[in-house]
């Protein structure tokens, strides 16, 4: 049966029969649909948005649930079934995904939140001058204002608002605009505050207040522009933590921060990663038209002073640095942290570019090496809210890891190692351009065809390349279940190296210069990250009495998690065997926590809520860790029925 | 009948009989008493102490309660009745007392002070060390060690705290002390609190905690150290305050402070005044011989950082200029402040060299003119806790009046002018060194006899000098009741001068190296002064319905009330006409009551509540005063009637 489908991209309608591929229905269309994996619906660069009729789908793989929603599908996945309308998005749209400082995503305001009902309010307020016959000092009268305006009976002020409280009275003329924070009084919702600001005039109801939501990782910090009045996030950016040129790992740093001016040296410099992600999300948020007025308005645009209030997350290690707290006990035995649960501070006293008297709420970590930014992903991905048992994980150095539910929850840190993070792996690499993050390997040839990061020259590997080339080297036997190289097969690719053997990816001559390949010692490296993290999981579902297969759901946070390729990762078994549909891809579950906490300071307790919580497993005090550990240093496991699908495709590739 | 009298500077007896003045007897064993008011029981110089046995004394003036209670009487209004020892008080023991820089006076602590519930207490704590068992952080650790150890359950901290923490625990081998203020939760005493410091080891309990109590006057700053553990007040210093180069009065401080920098630089003038006595009194307090042990106990010595407290107590604008608050509108109509009630700051953001994070509570004062010095000497003079209706003043520039009770308060500011401060007068000077503070003339040659302070030479006259002369130029006619000179009078102190008619107290060839003298200008402006106070008190009394000579006790705070004459006072109309016994001076009452409320967090909000208790009458804006003010015009009133003991004087002097 024909059917009529039509591209938007060049407006031209082809027929199709029944069950056509969408990529070569756009191939007879003139359209050339990227295909980095071959059309295994493994890479998601063919998604494709079907804005009349429908396609039927097979899997919908690397696409969020919302893509799903908005009639995305992955054009080698889907087959005509009827007349259909396609759009072709254009491809530095899909290419934006994939690159450090991202554009703003489709980040929903948290259910039930209510602007009417916000931690930071603006009032304005006119004031009865003063008289020989009223001779009430200014900040009483100013508190009567607010009083009769608000109900808000008792208001916590700075010195430095004091200082200039009279001059803006006067300024104004006894009409003023208050900004108050009562956030910090749950418990006395609308009976007491902070004022953060005062300004003359009446500004109007409806301008903006800024909030920040901010996440400190090691490699990369994120900072969101939030407008507080309707909750939502108005510009996101990303940059690399300027730390790193003193270290890429927390131990590093400690240890750089913990000699001569080095505490001050660390503490400035993420200040500044921090500061001018800030000043960058202002700017891209003021348009570029002025507003109608000049004043007062545009000194209420988002810029450092506007922003009334912030959140920060990061691990344990990445606050302490950031308030100057030093760090060396969490890099020792016994592993302790000098604070988890840190008090509101100013932005003043951290150093934040943004009004000086904001409230900032470090939000609280759980241990060393579970941090605010577990608490903030477990409150997001909503782990602690749900009846469903879950596996939280946040892959990177650590293989932060939390399993539970509304009832109990516990949570352990594996020592991974850096070499997801593409360090301890010779060509390893951070997931910037020109580093593969996926490969495929012919089963016959043993030829590799992979994807590099901004379509550039291939570098070397970032972390999800490694394990998907760790998979397919697996599952072609180019190297057996433990991680040896299997030289006997016909290829010039695995060869005798300098660190013994090694399967070469990239020859010199395909732009890198040099040949990118992977080496005994990489593997050994990776099968000992990913046992680590896979023996994490069973220690906790031990711990707590819960097996590991009956958990329902596996949420994968952090900007790792977001471009994992989850078949491979359980064809290593680095995730544990289970259906597609139980596994969601968070993204940076972490600021987005951190956003939570900003607009609703239910949501910052429960946060709070989550790192009392949480047991802390410590591994390394575990007996039945290095059993685990050791049981899982092979591919995918020494114990295949944990890994019924591995099995069968192994099965089907005999 | 013969007795012995025994006197100890020079272990001599002699034998006098009934009824002989000690002064009469003490020249008889070859010791001459100082009487510079002649003999008059006036000036309190020739004061001794009866040691044994007993004399008749007619007259105490200028002695304090405490003073005669110790048998302490004035030489010169003593009569011998019986054997008797006398001590000679050294003269520098008197003279100490007219000298800026006190030596501790006798401070009784507050009556039920009990250290036990002090609000500031040192714990010292042994803590668990943490292990990969119990891998709690550092700030939790210490926290429930404190909870276990005192109770308290909440504890605020400072980042600065939170840096240190992890290493102090180390340090000190888990064996640490902390210093806890809980001062600032009297509603839930022993509940919450504020963490100050913590040092490693186990201090041991009996090393005082200091204290500051701040008194800043527009003259003089007084800082008392105090021994928080047994509420001692252990050394006592004063100064003038180095904002006096940028102006005498408060006024000419706030034009200086609203121009170019000058509000820095007022509030850096008196900063170094405060710090260089808190320094003045760590030094003193420290014994010149060491310790047992250099350490830890020489780093608990008084010194800054061991300075855990601080309440500072000063008229309105002093307390603003202090805190960098703008103070213009306190010199501008309609008269107000920025802020009376300043909620607690730390020693850091005030910049008092103390504990950075000592809690450091600016008092609170009422109007622009009644400032926390007045709340705080209504305290300590009980004022609003006797059921007796007591006026309290405080005379300076603007005679700072309350009349009240426990159950009700009005207070009131006069715009008296400086000329009880010694300026506005053409040889008026502050009370230091040659001022002339005390003056009587001979009835019968009109020739002056005068008491200079601290023996010098003469220079000018101070504010009680001013007093003392207005009063008796009035008794002996050299000025009428209008404060017109009598010129008829046959001698030549009264003369012609360049500004009218004037009286010469001090010749030039007397050593002054000039003329001395009061012209018609000074004694109409002493006039206007003195009206001001007492319509202020009319207003006062009339305001609340209270009769004036109902009044039961008349208190004088300040130090400039610590030297007044109250006989002189009364004969000129400053004071109201009452005995003696009805008039107490208290000295400085301000830091009285600044020390009080350091001591006592119930203390400290009873000023609050004076404060806010109390009600303000404005004179400008009230009608009666301007009538009360031209009746008070003349000497010592218009109505005699008001002043009976001044008339039965004046009956006996004609």
């Amino acid at each position: 049966m024909e059917h009529i489908v039509t591209f938007d991209t060049n407006k031209q309608a082809i027929t199709a029969t029944t069950g056509t591929l969408l990529t070569e229905a756009a191939h007879e269309a003139g359209i050339d649909l990227t295909q980095p994996c071959g059309g295994q619906g493994r890479c998601g660069r063919c998604a494709v948005q079907v804005t009349e009729g429908s396609v039927r789908s097979r899997s919908t793989l690397r696409l969020s649930p919302e893509d799903v929603a908005a009639g995305y599908v992955l054009a080698c996945q889907a087959v005509v079934e009827g007349d259909v309308s396609i759009h072709v998005p254009p491809q530095e749209a899909l290419e934006r995904r994939l690159t450090t400082d991202r554009t703003v995503a489709e980040v929903q305001v948290p259910a039930g939140y209510d602007p009417a009902v916000q931690p930071i309010c603006r009032v304005t307020l006119t004031l009865t001058p003063p008289s020989m016959d009223d001779q009430t000092d200014d900040w009483s009268r100013l508190q009567t204002a607010v009083r009769q305006e608000t109900g808000i009976g008792e208001l916590q002020v700075s010195l430095s608002l004091l200082r200039k409280i009279g001059s803006v009275l006067r300024e104004g003329e006894w009409q003023v605009t208050a900004v108050l924070d009562i956030s910090h009084f749950p418990g006395n919702f609308g009976v007491s505050g902070k004022i953060i600001d005062l300004l003359p005039g009446h500004v109007p109801t409806d301008t903006p207040l800024w909030g920040a939501a901010i996440d400190i990782g090691t490699t990369t910090v994120s900072v969101w522009l939030v407008n507080l009045l309707t909750g939502e996030v108005v510009q996101q950016a990303a940059e690399y933590n300027r730390q790193i040129r003193r270290g890429e790992d927390v131990i590093s740093r400690i240890i750089y921060a913990s000699k001569g001016n080095g505490r001050a040296e660390i503490c400035d410099l993420v200040l500044e990663t921090i500061n001018g992600l800030l000043e960058r999300t202002c700017q891209r948020a003021n348009p570029s038209q002025g507003h109608k007025e000049e004043k007062p308005l545009s000194s209420l645009r988002p810029c450092g002073d506007n922003i009334v209030k912030a959140t920060i997350t990061g691990n344990s290690t990445m606050i302490h640095l950031l308030l100057g707290i030093p760090a060396e006990s969490i890099r020792l035995s016994p592993f302790v942290t000098a604070v988890n649960h840190i008090p509101s501070l100013t932005a003043k006293e951290v150093g934040l570019a943004i009004h000086p008297e904001a409230v900032v709420d470090c939000l609280p970590g759980v241990a060393s090496y579970v941090g605010a930014d577990i608490s903030t992903g477990v409150l997001s991905s909503g782990v602690d809210d749900s009846e469903q048992v879950s596996l939280f994980l946040d892959i990177g150095t650590n293989g932060e890891t939390v399993l539970g539910s509304h009832d109990w929850l516990v949570t352990c840190a594996c020592s991974a190692g850096p070499a997801f993070e593409g360090a301890g792996v010779q060509h390893g690499m951070r997931a910037t351009r020109g580093a593969i993050e996926e490969v495929w390997i012919n089963g016959e040839t043993y030829e590799p065809t992979y994807r590099v990061i901004g379509d550039a020259a291939p570098k070397g590997f970032c972390g999800s390349g490694l394990i998907s080339l760790l998979a397919e080297m697996f599952l072609t036997g180019v190297v057996d279940k433990s991680g040896n190289f299997n030289h006997m097969l016909p290829t010039k690719r695995i060869r005798q190296g300098e660190h013994g053997w090694e399967y070469v990816v990239v020859w010199a001559d395909e732009g890198a210069g040099k040949d990118i390949s992977i080496t005994h010692v990489d593997v050994d490296n990776l099968l000992r990250a990913k046992a680590a993290i896979y023996a994490g999981f069973e220690v906790l579902a031990e711990g707590v009495g819960f097996p590991l297969e009956a958990v329902e759901r596996v949420l994968i946070g952090g900007a790792f998690g977001k471009y994992i390729n989850v078949e491979k990762a359980v064809e290593i078994g680095l995730l544990p065997d289970m259906p597609w549909e139980n596994f969601q891809f968070l993204g940076n579950t972490s600021v987005l926590g951190a956003y939570y906490a900003l607009l609703d300071p239910q949501l910052r307790d429960r946060v709070a809520d989550i790192a009392s919580r949480m047991t802390y497993i410590e591994l390394s005090a575990d007996n039945s860790f290095y059993e685990a550990f050791t049981s899982a240093l092979f591919l995918p496991h020494t114990d295949m029925s944990r890994f019924p699908s591995v099995a069968k495709e192994m099965m089907k590739a005999e």
